[in-house]
C-alpha cells in the first residue's frame, strides 16, 4: 500500500458504502455550524464528494443552510454549484461575493458552465459569464446559441480526433505531444479530409495495438453521429439503445464539432424519467428545496382542471338525482364504480406512456396494443364485475343492483383500456408530452362514463 | 474519404436520426415475409442494431415473429437474444436448433450470458451454459452464485490492473504485450500488493503522460469501490451521483474480482425508474410484448385491492344513508371530495417516492419536508375550499351546503399531505419499495377522511 494513493478520502469513502449521509455526520456538522468551528466542519466535509456536499446544503432549511455557507464560504466551489439543484443556486450564489464566485465557475468545465447559466436570469448569468477566461466564456456563449435541451448544450467542443488514415503510432506520438487533452475522453474520433466522422476507436483497443496497424482497421462497430440540433431526449435514447459511451456531434454539414459522453446522456435520461413520473402525478415543480409558495402555485393549474373536470362528473351524476333519490344505495356504490375505473385507467395509461417513451408503441402496433388493452379491460371487467354484482346483490338484497353495477363496471372498464392508451398516442401525435394531462383526461373520461353507465343503467332497470 | 470505414451501415445509420423504425423498412419487411424472400430481408435488416431488430420482434404480433425467425433464423446472434424482451426470449429460443443457439450465446460477453439464462427455468439455462466453452462456463456459473440483483450479477470478470507502483511506460508495455485484453475498457485499476484497489487512471491521462510518470500520479480524483454484494439500485445511484465511469468491484476482503461500467449501470437506472413509474400505477407487467392471459393476471391483484378498499369508501358512505337520502346534492358532490384528495394525495406522494430514491428525503429533513406539504396542502385547501364553496352555494342554493363543503376539502387535503409523504416514508422504513401500494394507500385515506369530513359535517350542519 503506498503512501500517494492511500488518502484518507479513499478510506472513508470506502466504509461508506450507502451512499447516503449517515446520521452522526449529520448531527456533527450541525454541532460545528452551533459552536462555529469551521475546523470541525472542514475536517467532517472534506471526503464528502461535491455531489453529497449539495445535497447536504438542500436538505439544509435556509437558516442552516445561510449558516454552512457563512463558516464554510471559503470552498464553494464550482462542483457544488453545479451538482445543485437549480432552485437554491442563485440562493447560494449570493452568499458568495464576486471574487469567490469567479474563482468558483473557473474551477468548471465548459458543459458544466453552460448547465449553470442557462436557467439563470441575465444579471446574474453576466456576472459569471465576466468572470471567466475570454476562450472560456466564447465557448460558454456558443454552446448557449443552441437551443435550451438540444445536443448542441450538452455537448463538449474538446475532441481528440484523427485522419482516418493515420496509425497506431501516428495517433499516440499526437497525444503524447498534445499539451492540453481533454481530462476525460475514451474515443478518438476519426474524420475524412472534410472533418466529417467516419468511426470511433477506443482507447482501450488503441493501446493493445501495435504501432503501424491503421487506425481505421480498429473502429468500433456501433458508431453513431448525433446532429447538433437534435433534442437530448433523443440523444439520450440512442445512447441506452445502442450502449454508446460517447458520440461525435455534428454541424448541419456533417462537420465534427464537439463530443457527448455517455455520463451526459445518463444525466439526462434521468431528468427525462423524473420529467415524466412527476408529470403523470400532475407535479411540475421538482425540487423538495422549492419554497412552500412557489410549490403551491404549481401544483394549483393541475389541481384546478381537476377541479372542474371533477364538477363535470358531479353533472352526470346531477342528471340522476330522482333515481338516487329512490336508491340511495347508488349513492354509497357510485365511488366503486369510479375508483375501478380509475384504477384500471391508470394502469393502461402508465404502461402506454412508458411505451412510448423507449418507442416499443409505434404506429405498426398500435391497433395490436389498443386490442389487447381492450380485451385485459373486459376480462378484468368481467370478473370484477361477478365480485362486485353479488357485493351489490348482498350488501342490498337486490339482485338487480347487482346487476346494474356488474355492468357498468364492465363498460368503464372498457372505457379505461381505450381512454388509457389512445389518450397518451393522440397527444403524443400532436407534438405534446404525452405524460401531461393524460392522467386527468384518461380519469375524467372513466368518472363520467362510469358514473353515465351506472346511473343510466340503474335508471332503466329499477326505477 | 477512405474505403474501409464508409460502409453501408455507416451512411445508413447516419441518415436515421429520430432512432425509430420507419414506416418504410417496416412495410418493406413484411412484404419481404409475405413473398418469403430472405435475400430482401437481409438487406433490410443489414444496416439495423441488434437493439432495433429486438425491437422489431417485439413489436411483431406472434405470427409474423414466427415468419420472421424462420426467414431470418441463420443470423439471430446472440445480441439479439440479449436486447430481447425477457419475456419473449424463451419464445424465440424454442425456434433456434441447438447448433444454432450454441452459436449465438458464444459470441456474447459472460454478463450478457447471465442476464440471459437467469430469468431463463433450468432446463433452458443448462442448454445455453452446455453451449458454451469451458472457461465462459464457468464464469457464467461463478457470476450466478452471487445474489440476484446484486453488483456480483453486473459486473465483468476481466479487469485491466497494475501495481500501484508501475510507471506510465510499464503500463503500455504490459498492455500491448496481452494478447485478451477486454473490447472495452477506460480505465486501469491500481491495486496493492494484496489486490486491493486502490485508484482508476484513465485512458486518456494514460496516453498523455510520459513514460517515466508513475501510475500512482495521475490516479482520478472520483474513486468508488463497490462490494460485490451491493444491491444493484445502489450501484446505479452511485454511478450517477458520483458521475463515475467505471468503478472496480470488491470481495469481502476487499480484492479486486471485477469492474462495473457505466453503460451497465445506465440500464440499472433505467429499469429502476421504470419499475418506480410501474409500481405507481400498480403495474406488474413490463412489457407490451406479454401476452392477455398474463397482463390479465399481473394487473389483477392490484386492482383486487383497489376494490376492497373502495368497499371500505363505500361503507363510509353507507353510515350517513339517512343524511343523503334528505339532501341528494351530498350524493352530486362526493366525488369532487374524493378526486381533490385523491389528486392531491397523488401529487405529494410522488414527489415523497422519487426523494426517496434520489435520497433527497431523509432522515434530517423529513420533518421539515411534512411541514412543508401540509402548508401546501393547507394552502390549496383553502383556495378550493373557496371555489368549491361558492360552487356549491350557487348551484343548489344552500349556504350551509357550500359551507360543509369547503370545510371538508379543507380536511382532506391536509390528509392527503400527510398520507403523500408519511406512507412511503413508512413503507421505505419497513424495506418495502415505497412505490408499491402507496398509491392505494394514500387515496383509500383521501377517499375514507374525505367521505367522512364531508357527511359528517352535512349531517351535524345540514340535518
Amino acid at each position: 500500500m503506498s503512501e500517494e494513493t492511500e488518502t484518507p478520502d479513499v478510506v472513508e469513502e470506502r466504509e461508506e458504502q450507502a451512499y447516503a449521509l449517515d446520521r452522526k455526520t449529520w448531527a456533527g456538522i450541525l454541532y460545528a455550524l452551533d459552536v462555529e468551528d469551521p475546523e470541525l466542519l472542514e475536517s467532517l466535509t472534506a471526503p464528502m464528494h461535491a455531489a453529497d456536499i449539495a445535497d447536504l446544503l438542500e436538505q439544509f432549511n435556509p437558516y442552516d443552510r445561510g449558516r454552512f455557507i457563512r463558516l464554510y464560504s471559503g470552498d464553494i466551489h464550482g462542483d457544488i454549484l453545479s451538482e445543485l439543484d437549480e432552485s437554491l443556486r442563485e440562493e447560494v450564489i449570493r452568499f458568495l461575493d464576486p471574487d469567490q464566485l469567479a474563482e468558483a465557475v473557473r474551477t468548471l468545465e465548459s458543459d458544466d458552465v453552460v448547465d449553470l447559466v442557462e436557467d439563470m436570469d441575465d444579471a446574474d448569468a453576466e456576472a459569471i459569464l465576466g468572470a471567466l477566461e475570454d476562450s472560456d466564456r466564447v465557448a460558454v456563449q456558443q454552446a448557449l446559441s443552441f437551443p435550451e435541451g438540444s445536443a448542441g448544450r450538452l455537448m463538449q467542443r474538446e475532441v481528440v480526433w484523427a485522419p482516418d488514415h493515420w496509425t497506431v503510432g501516428e495517433a499516440i506520438d499526437y497525444m503524447r505531444n498534445t499539451e492540453d487533452l481533454p481530462d476525460q475522453f475514451y474515443h478518438i474520433v476519426l474524420v475524412d479530409p472534410r472533418m466529417r466522422p467516419m468511426a470511433n476507436v477506443t482507447l482501450g483497443r488503441l493501446m493493445a495495438s501495435r504501432r503501424e496497424v491503421k487506425l481505421a482497421d480498429l473502429a468500433e462497430e456501433s458508431f453513431r453521429v448525433i446532429p447538433v440540433t437534435q433534442d437530448e431526449e433523443d440523444v439520450a435514447y440512442a445512447f441506452n439503445q445502442y450502449h454508446l459511451i460517447s458520440a461525435p456531434v455534428v454541424d448541419d454539414d456533417g462537420r465534427l464539432i464537439g463530443v457527448i459522453t455517455i455520463d451526459d446522456a445518463m444525466i439526462v435520461l434521468d431528468e427525462e424519467h423524473e420529467e415524466d413520473i412527476l408529470l403523470l402525478a400532475g407535479v411540475t415543480e421538482s425540487s423538495l428545496s422549492e419554497g412552500v409558495i412557489e410549490t403551491s402555485k404549481s401544483r394549483l393549474p393541475w389541481l384546478f382542471i381537476n377541479m372542474c373536470t371533477a364538477v363535470l362528473s358531479s353533472i352526470v351524476i346531477a342528471q340522476f338525482e330522482d333515481t338516487i333519490e329512490a336508491f340511495v344505495a347508488l349513492a354509497v356504490l357510485l365511488p366503486i364504480v369510479a375508483s375501478m375505473g380509475g384504477n384500471a385507467g391508470t394502469q393502461t395509461l402508465t404502461v402506454s406512456v412508458r411505451a412510448l417513451a423507449t418507442r416499443d408503441l409505434t404506429a405498426a402496433n398500435l391497433m395490436r396494443v389498443v386490442r389487447r388493452e381492450a380485451t385485459v379491460g373486459l376480462m378484468n371487467g368481467v370478473a370484477f364485475a361477478v365480485c362486485l354484482g353479488i357485493v351489490g346483490m348482498v350488501w342490498f338484497g337486490m339482485p338487480q343492483l347487482g346487476l346494474v353495477i356488474a355492468a357498468a363496471l364492465i363498460v368503464n372498464m372498457l372505457v379505461a383500456a381505450l381512454a388509457g392508451t389512445l389518450v397518451p398516442v393522440t397527444l403524443d401525435r400532436l407534438g405534446v408530452d404525452p405524460a401531461l394531462a393524460s392522467g386527468t383526461f384518461v380519469t375524467t373520461m372513466t368518472d363520467m362514463m362510469g358514473f353515465f353507465a351506472f346511473l343510466g343503467l340503474a335508471t332503466v332497470i329499477l326505477l
